[in-house]
């Protein structure tokens, strides 16, 4: 395919692949499309070692990096000297104690009973990483490598991030849910713009893919758009690109895939799942994001006993910290773990119903995509 | 354009448009696409008027009639004698007389002070019609005109329908907004399957257009499906039939053409509304159905005082009585009853912003449909 996107990326494919995983970033742009690594999942001193891992695997193929710069977060990462687990609040251990206890999840070695999150300093140094200065430490480890694409999946990209990106020649990349983030991202100096509709897994808003594509291409024209939400499969892909998108943005795909580092529980659930088994909700980070129904997110969201969930990052540490130890009594067999046992995906979750790899899932995505395209010809020049 | 649906339905292009006026139905059929009248506004002696006078319109091109048929229902219907406005409780009566006195909302001719609803006798009709007998009872006058299809929007039709349909040769279709529905309604005999998303106007589900048309698609074979919810332009329609429908099914749409008997207030509030301005709610049937976000669907959702809505056809019978008082007053300029008025709409709202001859939408979706896949068919072979 040769698309404005294609020649401008160095891809033959405009698919772009969202994961926190490496081998699937590298396993897709070897595959002809182009991998994004989710940067947040990693301290600076991580993320080098990965990059300079997939470095290695794609050897010269293009890839990209994505962060997290919310625009509003908890101001207690203001402060450089803050604790910011001082900041959660009692009622919001207790109740995450409460759950532990409820479901029978019993401690393990990394986290002592109790105790509900990642101990101290590593707290404050996770919690950061959605701030300005940590998105910026993150993207200055990234453009010492040969990326492609800086994105943000959250928020406005901080001046400074784009200026970086902008003097090492590598185009910035925004994720919005609505037309007025579409064009204050453009105001911040996208370069790409994904408009990114509610059925996608993550932080999303509420505007279907359907709804929301025409008219953030229509507001950003003669910017490139990608689209995302609700893409998994050729004909997807197909109807994306017919709302004007110049090529997909997916991310809940690759989560079944063979490379994905998935948990074996939660691939399970989302092997089985409907499209109606996933909620948006603001359990996970403090921001809605879209993830499998599960008695987390029942509890946080609907329990008369909760207190709510706490805003970003705040929310995102206990959380995190929480379905770590989960994740791990999950997997060791014990069942009220494996029923709060939860992650982001989207609704597309519902097709995802075998384990293939990476690359399968790209060229079933190519050839599907063609064929699509072939029978709309077909029906309207006969 | 050729397509099994054309051919089938006898139409130009495969746009069908669901309306509960007359003057759009017509309209639509006349330019090359099939209308579709909602029924369940109407007595079945109205009906035979509107049918009427569409026959006159169309002579001999082909259109539709719709009704709904839900599964559950309040079981107070089900007795023939029971009064049905007996059966809203008290405290949902106060509610809205309460509401009535917050907005500042005046007693107009039909609707005394404190009445906030039709006579009893007229309530009584107006509920049964979403009952399979009165469902039926309007059936029985659609099919002693020229009719081309009998939807059920919500709900499986049941087997007199579906039977007395068949025998007048008139192809039965079904909305869904789930796989699991799509099969229910096979298995009761729907010759075409409307997937509708959640982004939809009116009594809508969960999962979004683009999630859910392949998986139905998928599921019907070889059944041909329309696709509903998020489509309001040609790009829109191409993206639908490149997830596999055979054609698209639109409401929102038609709501501010200039054939639309949409009341000015509603119809200004949805030329201004931004695609984040519509809710699901059971403010106004007792199901959840997308509607233009307004005091009425806040107050019922959200104010600690709400009762909470009724079971259909319970809340369908107070809400309109009361949104009839209040549309009356929200025309006459009280500012109060113009915040509390609303309509069905879905997330497309966004993209209305003039008044057009519904003619001209047909056009223009024909138009921007045939570049749409133009665009696409060059993209893949420059």
């Amino acid at each position: 395919m040769r698309t404005e996107i294609c020649e401008r990326f160095g891809v033959e494919f405009p698919l772009f692949a969202f994961s926190h995983c490496r081998d699937v970033v590298a396993a897709v742009t070897n595959a002809g499309g182009f991998g994004v690594l989710g940067a947040v999942a990693y301290s600076p001193e991580q993320l080098e070692r990965e990059l300079s891992w997939i470095d290695r695997q794609v050897r010269g193929r293009p890839y990209g990096v994505d962060v997290l710069v919310p625009g509003k977060i908890d101001r207690s990462v203001a402060d450089p000297d803050a604790r910011l687990l001082d900041h959660v609040p009692e009622v919001h251990r207790d109740f995450v104690a409460h759950l532990f206890t409820k479901y029978g999840v019993s401690s393990d070695k990394t986290f002592t009973a109790g105790q509900a999150g990642p101990p101290a300093s590593k707290a404050d140094e996770i919690g950061r990483r959605v701030t300005h200065s940590g998105a910026t430490g993150l993207i200055d480890v990234a453009l010492r490598h040969r990326i492609g694409l800086i994105a943000s999946a959250l928020g406005t990209p901080p001046p400074e991030m784009v200026d970086r990106a902008r003097a090492a020649g590598v185009p910035v990349a925004a994720l919005v849910g609505t037309v007025e983030h579409a064009h204050r991202q453009v105001a911040a100096g996208a370069d790409l713009i994904v408009a990114q509709g509610t059925e996608a897994g993550g932080h999303t808003g509420e505007v279907s893919t359907m709804v929301l594509v025409p008219q953030v291409v229509d507001a950003v024209a003669p910017l490139p758009v990608l689209a995302a939400g609700g893409i998994a499969n050729g004909r997807q892909m197909a109807a994306a690109m017919a709302l004007g998108a110049e090529g997909v943005w997916c991310g809940s795909v690759w989560l079944t895939t063979e490379e994905a580092e998935t948990p074996p529980v939660v691939k399970r659930k989302m092997l089985a799942a409907t499209s109606l088994d996933t909620v948006r909700s603001r359990s996970r980070t403090g921001k809605p994001a879209r993830q499998l129904v599960s008695a987390w997110t029942k509890e946080w969201d609907e329990a008369p006993e909760s207190p709510g969930p706490l805003p970003m990052p705040l929310q995102m540490l206990l959380a995190e910290g929480a379905l770590t130890r989960i994740g791990n009594a999950a997997e060791s067999g014990e069942p009220g773990a494996r029923e709060l046992a939860n992650y982001f995906v989207g609704q597309v979750v519902g097709q995802l119903d075998q384990v293939k790899p990476a690359r399968q899932v790209v060229y079933e995505m190519i050839e599907e995509f063609a064929t699509a395209i072939t029978r709309l010809t077909d029906l309207t020049h006969p």
